[in-house]
Order: structure tokens, then sequence, then C-alpha cells
């Protein structure tokens, strides 16, 4: 029996088995292969990520160094000017020198900062990165070995399938040939058969005889190749069960290899590639955003300075440096001539009547004056607060040339266009210098009213006084009483009350009538702030506070100021509580007047409200 | 009657007032020179500062330039490569390579943010300084004209005094010998009424005559005296009212311009010099802190995908770029011999026992080789624990080495000292090796057993499967029903469920059992995630997410993973959605029995839960 021709040959098998496995083979070369050039694209991205730091390392180094430089030499000019040896021995610089200085300062320290950064890319970052450039190889020759090993071993299997799958043929073709062979014994038994179940009559007995032997023998082969047949068979199905077995076995392996060995081959491979190089890289970051707090922190305390330029402590500042220029002189003093016992404007007949006519006079120019120049005086402040509105535009924000220096474009042209743009520019600063030009036209019509109505109010008003006290002048003819002492020569400016009563060591009385405040600006000043944030401080009023900061905050409220009137505690409490202290303590008449002192003393002496004794005592004055 | 010694001499008074005039004179010319000083110090300070940044513009532009080149380099080296290629082709990088290309833009950026701001400090910040420059010496020119004004006025004030004062010198001296003349006449009055008071009796008639004409004399000369004299007294009272008046005037203008004309005309040159230079100052503010956002942001940008550093989908990526390399094998098929139709393991007599004592080996050796390999497994999985701890330390924060830097001791040498020290990296590294050298040991021993394991599991498996079936085994002459359809040559590796029932389009019943999760993970999550951020969201459930978004979060969950774990809303809430009805639309068996479907939707037809409808819905499916 020929095999039919839909039964695939041995050879058509094996050679379909043997393309397989071939097949496998090539892609377990491959896959040595992408391992092997993944590892290889890792190290060269290492080796780029350590050039490109060593460069930067380099970049930020000069970049350093070139700030470095920046600073040392202002600092050098600087440091020899007289602006820097008050400096050094003081603090107590002009703000826009304090702007300059904190300006150089954060040069060197973006100098310093970017050494550092470029000392941590050299020592640091590159030296992980050559470090896991390292560790891949390792690992890759590591995991090589092993995928080697696994590929023996499936070698080995796939080997040993083909072994067992030629055996399965082997004793597949013997049973098949046992088979045929026995049933080729069965036919002829069936011949033999069928030949002696002719009618007996017809054989002769020889033949029968010669038959009987024949079918014997027969049945003998039948009995032999029986036997054989069923060898073969449990062979052959031993044969195939061993194939289906290892069949089941090779494909679990391969599933294996390629499911999950592989899966580990490359993990192996990776084996603390990505932690590494993530570390490597917040590396670099943390120093990036280090150099970036230290920066803003350098760049928010000159926003501090430049938040604190201003003109009027600048100005004090400038005229304490000079005090012999800005020093108002003595006053001109009476001189009597050769005894002249008489110093005061003689208001009695005859000049009497001249002097009201004078009086009259000056009473109506100066009303005039007065209106004109306040005038001029509104004109010049109107036109002084056009030319501070023109110095104060908001015009510094510059955030849209980052902007657009975040797209791919050239930065160079769209900056200078979109701002600071030269036509608007110039227009701007033409008609800055034209209102500067009217302003100071009114200023100078102004300070002339101004001077001339000085003039003449104090002619007016020593008229006034004379010609009031005019039936007390008879007795007058000494130096009036309340005339001050000699002035000293040379003495300092002091901060003036803005008031012509006194605030301090003044009488509360006449300062509220002339300044019209019902309760002095002090004092609600004072107590606000107190009650903001004194109410849980100990030692409240007992504890004195700076004298130097006392004295600030005195002198402030004597030019009319609120130095409290801003809402952050930069004050002392204790200084705030000792200038309310101070003023109380001044005044002329005491708030509980000398005589009633006792009775209210031995009235709160049981109560615990001892602060009111040191608020309103007049005991230390 | 000669002047007391006490009375100032009138040329002692003189040269008193000019001397105080000379000093006031002076006092005039210091505070001139004070503000042309104050002026010159200010140009000056401007200059420096225009030197200043037109160094730190040239110093920028130079580390931009850097900073280009050293990006162009790098860029212009990976345009060439296979990686860029496919970065451009489908932005799908690995994730070493992303972080690279994300730190080469970083410097490109920070080229292009320091170019801006070389471009600002040239083309605005100087210029503004230039202006300033500028507007103070013009302002100082404008109030020194005022200045000269005032002076010229206080001059003229200040010779008026000396002309009233040397008038009432003169008349004051007149009345005083007016008065000592007049005072004379009455004397020699005197002496005539006392000669006249002789005894009359002794007087000669002649001489009585004589006497009397000298006594009329006398009167009459007394009389023109006294005219004289109060003549000269009233020129002397007007004299003297007028010097008073006039130094009253003096003192009071005197006093304006020391206290506040002075004061202005400080102001005046002071005239928009903060506020200008505060904005200058702030331009150059405003340009540091947007290069430092711009900066920040790249950084945050660089720092996500250090956080995305992740091996996991790296391997795939890896995995994917080599289809045929990392495709499993067709599946080795039976192949019978010479059309055997018998294709599965036969367990009859005379095989079934040997099979079954085979079977029993194998559950035996595979208990105990299980047991072996598991051992293994824990120390391997301990051993590459600690590698990972090793890999995944957190040594990266280098923020001490910039407070180092911001105190005034020199870099350099404490950077290199304080971290990554030499002898300390050695040791770690030289203990990780040996740790990888064990577990490489250690895993290769696993994979020996495992593989053993799968090849004798894959055997016991089949042989349990046919003794279970031996009754059955005699139908079971054609190929199993379930086997597989022949596999496509080169599929691509799918992501693949870690489940071995499937999650998606598979049954929730036989999943719950596999899994042991009593709710699936993604149904947990998924509704976590719409409670914690949709509840508020219009269209949810209606409005369908991206589609790359909800394939991406689908594979992660079929691969084991939460992608919704973390608890930010990095995920649109619309993509979530769209994975809980996928989940659900594709399960075999729907939530709601299909049988019962149409009873259920009438149940709900009424109420305004539509989204019911649609979570378990299987019109769709």
């Amino acid at each position: 029996m020929s095999t039919p021709s839909r039964f695939k040959k041995d050879k058509e098998i094996i050679a379909e088995y043997e393309s397989q496995v071939k097949e496998i083979r090539a892609q377990l070369v491959e896959q040595q292969k992408c391992l092997e050039q993944q590892t290889e694209m890792r190290v060269q991205l290492l080796q780029d990520l350590q050039d490109f730091f060593r460069k930067k390392s380099e970049i930020e180094m000069e970049y350093s160094r070139n700030l470095e430089k920046l600073a040392e030499r202002f600092m050098a000019k600087t440091r020899s000017t007289k602006d820097h040896q008050q400096y050094k021995k003081d603090q107590n610089l002009l703000s826009p020198v304090n702007c300059w200085y904190l300006l150089l300062n954060q040069v060197r320290r973006e100098s310093k900062d970017h050494a550092t950064l470029s000392d941590i890319y050299l020592n640091n970052v590159i030296m992980r990165f050559m470090q896991i450039s390292e560790d891949s190889t390792r690992m890759f020759k590591k995991s090589k070995e092993i995928s080697f090993q696994l590929h023996e071993d499936l070698m080995k299997v796939l080997n040993e399938l083909y072994t067992v799958m030629k055996t399965y043929h082997m004793y597949h073709a013997e049973s098949i040939s046992a088979e045929s062979k026995l049933k080729e014994a069965e036919k002829q038994e069936e011949k033999q058969i069928g030949r002696s179940g002719d009618p007996v009559f017809h054989i002769r007995l020889e033949e029968r005889h010669q038959r009987r032997s024949s079918v014997k023998k027969i049945e003998k082969m039948k009995e032999k190749r029986q036997a054989k047949y069923s060898e073969n068979k449990l062979k052959s199905i031993k044969a195939r069960n061993e194939y289906l077995l290892t069949l089941e076995a090779t494909n679990a392996s391969v599933f294996k290899y390629y499911i999950h060995d592989l899966s580990d081959l490359i993990d192996c491979c990776d084996l603390g590639y990505h932690a590494s190089l993530n570390r490597a890289l917040r590396t670099y970051l943390s120093a990036e955003y280090n150099l970036e707090t230290s920066r803003h922190e350098g760049l928010d305390i000159i926003e501090n300075a430049v938040d604190s330029l201003e003109p009027r402590s600048d100005k004090q500042r400038f005229m304490e440096m000079y005090p012999t220029a800005f020093c108002p002189p003595m006053k001109f003093e009476f001189q009597s001539h050769m005894g002249d016992e008489v110093c005061q404007v003689t208001a009695q007949q005859p000049v009497q009547a001249e002097l009201m006519l004078r009086y009259q006079q000056l009473q109506s120019r100066l009303a005039t004056l007065k209106i004109e120049n306040e005038e001029v005086k509104k004109t010049t402040e109107a036109t002084l607060q056009t030319i501070q509105d023109m110095v104060t535009i908001e015009d510094y924000d510059v955030s849209e040339c980052f902007q657009h220096s975040r797209s791919t474009e050239s930065v160079k042209s769209t900056v200078s266009e979109t701002y600071l743009s030269k036509p608007s520019i110039a227009k701007r600063r033409a008609n800055q210098q034209e209102t500067e030009q009217f302003y100071f036209m009114k200023f100078r019509e102004y300070l002339e009213g101004s001077n001339l109505i000085t003039k003449l109010q104090a002619k007016h008003d020593l008229l006034q006084r004379t010609l009031g006290e005019g039936h007390r002048a008879e007795y007058m003819t000494t130096r009036p009483p309340n005339l001050p002492p000699k002035p000293q020569k040379h003495r300092k400016p002091r901060p003036r009350s803005q008031y012509s009563a006194k605030l301090f060591n003044g009488d509360l009385e006449s300062f509220i009538k002339d300044s019209g405040q019902v309760i002095p600006l002090i004092v609600e000043s004072c107590i606000r702030f107190i009650n903001l944030y004194g109410l849980q401080h100990q030692g409240i009023f007992r504890v004195s506070g700076s004298q130097v900061e006392v004295n600030d905050i005195k002198n402030s409220f004597e030019r009319g100021e609120n130095p409290l009137a801003d809402d952050q505690s930069n004050h002392d409490i204790n200084s705030v509580a000792g200038v309310l202290k101070l003023y109380f303590r001044g005044l002329e008449n005491p708030v509980f007047p000398k005589e009633r002192f006792n009775d209210l003393i031995s009235c709160i002496r049981f109560s615990a409200a001892v602060a009111f004794y040191r608020l309103g005592g007049t005991e230390e004055s």
C-alpha cells in the first residue's frame, strides 16, 4: 500500500521542521544583536551626555569668570570712593548707591553659583554618566552569558523533539509495514479458506493435505505477523506518546522563552539603567534649581532696594552730609544804636495813623497776592503731578520679549520692535521736557510770589502785633520776654515741626486749636498701632524701646507725617509705646492737672492699672 | 554825652553784620557746590551703570552664543541618527532619548533667553540710564538758574536791611545830637533863670536888660532845638520802625530760603531721578525674573521627562522596534506520520499503567522542584530589591554646594569634598557589583530550574488531561476542537494581559475567579477617578475621549497596572469614562443579562438615569 498523496512525506516533515528551527535560530541571533545595539546606543548616549556636560561646564566656568571680572572691576573702582568708605562706616548709603552695590553683589553671587554649577557638572554629573556607561556594558555582558545558556537549552529541547519525532516516524513506519504484512497474511488465509470452501468432493486428498499444511503455514505466519504488528503498534504508540509529550514540552519551553525569559533578559540589560540615569539628571536639576533659588534671592534683595529708592530720605542724608552748607544761619537781631533802649516798633502818635494805614495796605495787598500765588501754586502742583505721572509710568515689564524668545523666531528683531520703540520714546521725552519747562517757569513765578508774600507777611504780622499791643507799648521798652536765646552757631538743622504750635513739649490745647486735629494724630496713631500689635506683648509700657527709633518716630510726627500709617509692624512695639509716653510726659500742662494728681493717684492706687500712672504721669517731668 | 563803652560802636555793628552776610554768601556758594557735586556723582553712577550693563550684555551674549553652539553641535549630531528620524515621525521616543532632546532644547531656550537679556540690557536698560543722566544734568541746570535767582533776591533783602539799619543809625545819631543840644539849651536857660533869681537890687538896669535879651535868646534857641529834636526823634522812630520791620522781613526771608526753598531746590534737582532709576532697575529685574521663569519652565519639562524615565514602556518600545526579532515563532505542531489519525496521547491499555506511573513520578518531581525553585526565586527577588534600593538612593540633592557658595569662601574645594567623595563612591560601587554578581548567579539558577519545571509541567499537564479523559480517548481521534487557529506569521507582540483570564472582551466571572479581585481594579479605579474629578464635568459619559488615551489606559490596565493610581488629574475625564464604557460594553456576558435587558430598560425609561443605559448597555456591542 503506497502512502496517499495527501500525507506529507517524512522528508517534507523533516525539512519543514528544520526550516522552523532555523528561523528560531536566526531570531535568537537577531535578538542578541538588538540587545547589543541597544547597549551601544546607550553607551553612545551616555558619551554624548558626558561631552555635553563637559562642554557646558566649560561654558559655565567661562561665564562665571567673566561675571567675576565684571564685579571685581567695578568693586575695585568703588572701593576707593568716598561713598564706599561711608558704606563701610555706617551702611547708611544713598538709596541709588545701595542699589548699585547690590547689583554688583548679585553679579558676584551669580558668578559663584555658576562656578558651583560648573563644578557639579564636572565632578558629579559627568562621573555618574561614566558609571552608568560602565554599568550598562557590564549588564549587557552578564545578560549575554545568560542568554547563550538559554539558547543552548532551547536548542537541546528542539533537538530532543527532532529525535522523538524521528523515532515516532520509524516505529510508525514499522508498525504500518507490520500491519500490511499482517493484512497480506490475512488475505492469504482468506484465500485459503475460500479455496477450502470449495466443494470438497472435487478436491483430491493429496491436494487436501497440501492445502491443510498451507493453511497451517499461513495461520502460523499470520500469528507471527500479528505478534510483530502488536509489538510494533505498541512501540509506535509509545513513540507517538513520547512525541506528543515532548511536543507539548517544547512548545511550552519556546513560549516561556519568548514570553518570559526574553523579557527578563531585557530587564537584566536594563538593571539600574533608568534609575541611575534618573539620579544623574536629578543631580543636574538639583544644581539648576538651586542656582535659580540663589539667583532669585539675590534679585529679591535688589527689588527691595529698588522699592526703597526714595528721594525724601536721600535728601535728608544729603543735607546731613554737608551740615555747614545747609544749616540755617543765625537770626539777624536788632542792633540798638548808641544805647537806644526801644527795640520794638513804636506805634504811638504821631506814627500810629501812618502805621495803621500801612498795615491796612499790606493786608489788602497780601490778600491779592495770596490769591494770585495760590493760582500759580495750583498750576505748579498740577504740572508736577503730570511730570510725576510721566516718570512713574510702569513701562518696565519685558515679559513679552521672553514670550517671543520661546518661539523659534529670531530674537533680535522682535525685542527692539515691541517696546521702547524709538519714535514713541522720543515723543514721550519731548513731551516730558516741555512739561518740565512749563513747570520750572511756573515754579519760579511761584517762588517770586511767595518770597514777596513772606516779606510782606512778616511786616504785616509785626504791625498787627504792634498795633494790637499799642496800649501796652509804653511798658515794652526792654527786650520782649519770649525772645529766643541766642542761637548757637552751626547747630544742625533739626527736623522742624510743621505745626506752628509745638507737638512735643507743647500745650495740648493750643496744638488742637492750631492743627485742627481733635485728637492729635500721634495719640490716635500710636494707640491704633498698640491696639493692633501690642496687646499680647509682655512688658508693653514697661520695657523701654530703642532711643534711636523713638526719636525717628517722634521726628516723623513732628514733620506732620504718620510713620505708623502702613499696616506693617516694622516698628518695635516698645518704641511706639515709648513715643506715646514721651509725648504725654512732655506736655506743658499734663492731661491730668497737677492739682488733681494726688487725688487721682489715690483713686487708682487700688486698681491694677498702673500703666495709667506712667502714661499721664508728671512725676518724671 | 559820650556813648558808654557797653554800647557797640557803629563800625562794630556794621562789621558784625557784614561778617554775618559774608557767611551766608559763603553758604550759598557751598550749597551750589554740593548740588553740583551730587549731580556729578549721579552722572558718574549712571555712567558706571551703563558701562556695567554694556559689559554684562556682552557677557550674556557670549554665554548665549556658546550655549547655542553647544546645542547646535549635538542637535546636528542627533539629527542624522535613526532615533531622530523616529522622533520626527511619531514623537514616541525611548525615555532617556527624550530626556536628552529636552536637555538640548533647554540649552537652546537658555541661549535664546540670555540673548534676549543681552538685548534688553543694551537697547532698553542702558538707554534708560543714559536718559536719566541727561535728565539729571538738565534738572541741575534748571535748579541752578532758580537758585541764582533766589540768591539774588536774598542778597537784595540783606542789602535793604543794611540800608535801613544805616538810616536808623544816622537818624538816631541825629536825634541824639539834637537831644543833647536841646539839653544844653535847657541848661543854659536854667543858668539864666538861676542868675535872674539873684537878689535884684544888686543888678544894674543895663545888666538887667542884657540878661532879659539873653534869656529870650536862650528860650528861642531852646525852642528851635526842641523842634529840631522832635523832628529828628520822629525821623529816628520811623527809621527804627522801618529797621524793625525790615529785620522781621529779612529773618522771615532767610528762614524761608533755608527751610523751604533750599529743600524745594533739592527736590528740583531730584525731579524724576528716583522714579526713573526705579523704572530702569525694574526693567532689569523684569528681564531677569522673566529669564528665570522661562528657565524654570524648561527645567520643569525636563523634570517631568526624568519622572517618566521608565524601563517598562521603553522595553515595550524596544521590542516593537524589532518585531521580527521578538515575535514568538509558530507553535510546533503534531506531524502525523503517514496518515496516522491519532494525534493525542493514547492512554489505553497496555500503556495506561506506565503513563499513570510516569504521571505520578512527574507530579512528585515537580513538587520538589517547585519548592526548590521557589526558594531560589525568593533569594533572586530579594537580591534584585537590594540592587534596586542601591540604584534609587536619593543622593542627588546638591543644595549644600550652593549654600557654601553663598558664603565668601572659595567654591572649588568645598564642593568636591562634601558629596560624591571618591572613597565612599568606590565602596558603594564595589558593593553594588558584588550584589549584582550574586543576583546573576541566582537568576541563572532560577532560570535553569524554571526551564526544567516548564518542560515537566507541560508533560504533566498533558498526561493529566489525557488520563482524565482516558475514557473519552476513543472518540478523540481527530484534532482537539479548541486547538488555536494557526498563528499568523510575524504578528506583532501586543500588550499581553497579565491575567490568564481576559480583562477586556472577556468574561467577568472567570476574571474575578482568576484574578482574585472581587471588583475588577479597572472598575474601582475608573469610578474613583470619576468620583474625584468628573462629577462636575459636563458631558461625562456622553462626550467621547481621546482614542489614543483610552487605548493607553486600557493597555495599562491589561498589564495589571493602575494608570489612575496617582492623585493627579492628568488624564482627560472623558477618556477615563470611555475606558469604563469600553470595558462594560466588551464583556462577553453583559452585567445586565440579555434576557432581562428589555425589562430593565422599560423600568428605567421613566427615570432620568439614562447614563445607566450607556454604561451597561449591550445595544452597541
